[in-house]
């Protein structure tokens, strides 16, 4: 049975206070946690008797039980799905010597945790295994964007850092991508398999002070072209086009 | 000022029977319901004494006034920005001269509202202008919609059809295109600027029998190729990177 202290803590881990502290994070439903079970250390995890009988032979986790009504104070989700787990957050090393031999993405203060999730889903479709993220970029183990992810969480590694001290570190040696209105055609550009793509915060874009380490400026150009008529794309989407025509090319 | 009655019906246009019944939807926020009211005639608009006075001159329609907390009461927002309009549903065409001759979408059952928001989107950055939707799609009018599309609903006309019925009509003059995980890759594939996208259900993909009735099998490859990890993208991604391509060639 799952104790009084551990719902409290389930509770708590919507918190991104409370996850830092702890190194701990939460994740719903049968696939996900499957999925992330592969690649996570589970700290514990909760299900019904149903859930456990029908789904929870293939674990090797001890699954300590939960009543339904309970299950659906404690879960994120409007329709809980019968498991929870807890487990502990990665600990990532960020070595230039990936980065300086693979295609990264960086994000500067992408602030939806739903718009975070895509991406992270769009990196690991395109192969991409690093995600640099500012430090206020919405937080990847928190349980929306852990839910966003549909696993993909399981298979890259997500890195807050200074952003611009990261870029810095990093702008003579591979080239740094970012997109505007005013950049380059992305699809007459050439495009390298070694650099950073930087996407920029949702109502904002990229800051000045990330702009200026940009080295490719490029454009997704609309259509037809030279007749913009939406202001810009959701983030997720930008980002996929953009992985999308360098990963074309690979 | 606002009446009573008029509050009650836009707590009541958050439903689809009720926004069926009168004809109306509800939109919010300074730049969105500008940018709808270019298009879409204004049944009415409330707002507050602060926001009509700073940004109301220049609309011409009359301004119900609404004070701070009965705004906060009706609005679907969590921080409501000062305005909300009621505006009259259109009532578009779908014209066969029309969709014979450009390049459209078509949405099986895609049902959440945040990725029919994203999808109206995508098709305007992409000049497509017509999407045409089967019965049990999202509400292209249902607030959080119209919200995700951030203004692209003035400029995308959205239908409602029985989509087996139109794609049958229509699959023997053009190519309708659908993704499927054993599809052709799309960067070899030949791509009419004159056809219709299939898009499907976030679950289940293109449902049997609309998938019949597609002509060209796509496949939007992973990276690298053979080595799937995820098991499919967000349809709006998907949407994204598939209409992307077509338009690269256009």
């Amino acid at each position: 049975m799952i104790s009084k202290n551990q719902k409290n803590q389930i509770t708590a881990l919507s918190q991104k206070k409370y996850r830092d502290e702890s190194g701990l994070f939460v994740a719903e439903g049968t696939k996900l946690v499957l999925d992330l079970a592969k690649s996570f250390r589970v700290h514990y995890l909760v299900a019904t008797a149903d859930w456990a009988q029908e789904s929870g032979k293939i674990l090797k986790t001890e699954i300590q039980i939960i009543s339904k009504e309970d299950l659906n104070k404690i879960s994120n989700q409007k329709t809980p799905q019968g498991v929870l787990a807890v487990f502990k957050k990665p600990d990532y090393i960020l070595a230039e010597s990936d980065i300086l031999t693979q295609l990264s993405l960086a994000l500067d203060d992408v602030q939806d945790p739903g718009n975070l999730g895509t991406i992270i889903r769009v990196a690991d479709w395109f192969g991409i295994r690093d995600v640099i993220c500012s430090e206020h970029c919405a937080d990847a183990f928190g349980p929306k964007t852990v839910q966003a992810t549909m696993g993909a969480l399981a298979r890259v590694r997500v890195h807050y850092v200074n952003l611009e001290n990261f870029l810095q570190s990093i702008s003579k040696k591979i080239p740094i991508y970012g997109t505007f209105m005013n950049g380059n055609d992305i699809y007459s550009e050439t495009l390298s398999q070694q650099g950073i793509i930087l996407m920029g915060n949702e109502g904002n874009g990229i800051a000045g002070k990330t702009e200026k380490l940009v080295t490719n400026r490029l454009l997704i150009p609309n259509f037809p072209k030279g007749e913009p008529t939406s202001e810009s794309l959701n983030v997720g989407v930008a980002t996929a086009l953009v992985c999308g025509e360098f990963r074309r090319r690979g």
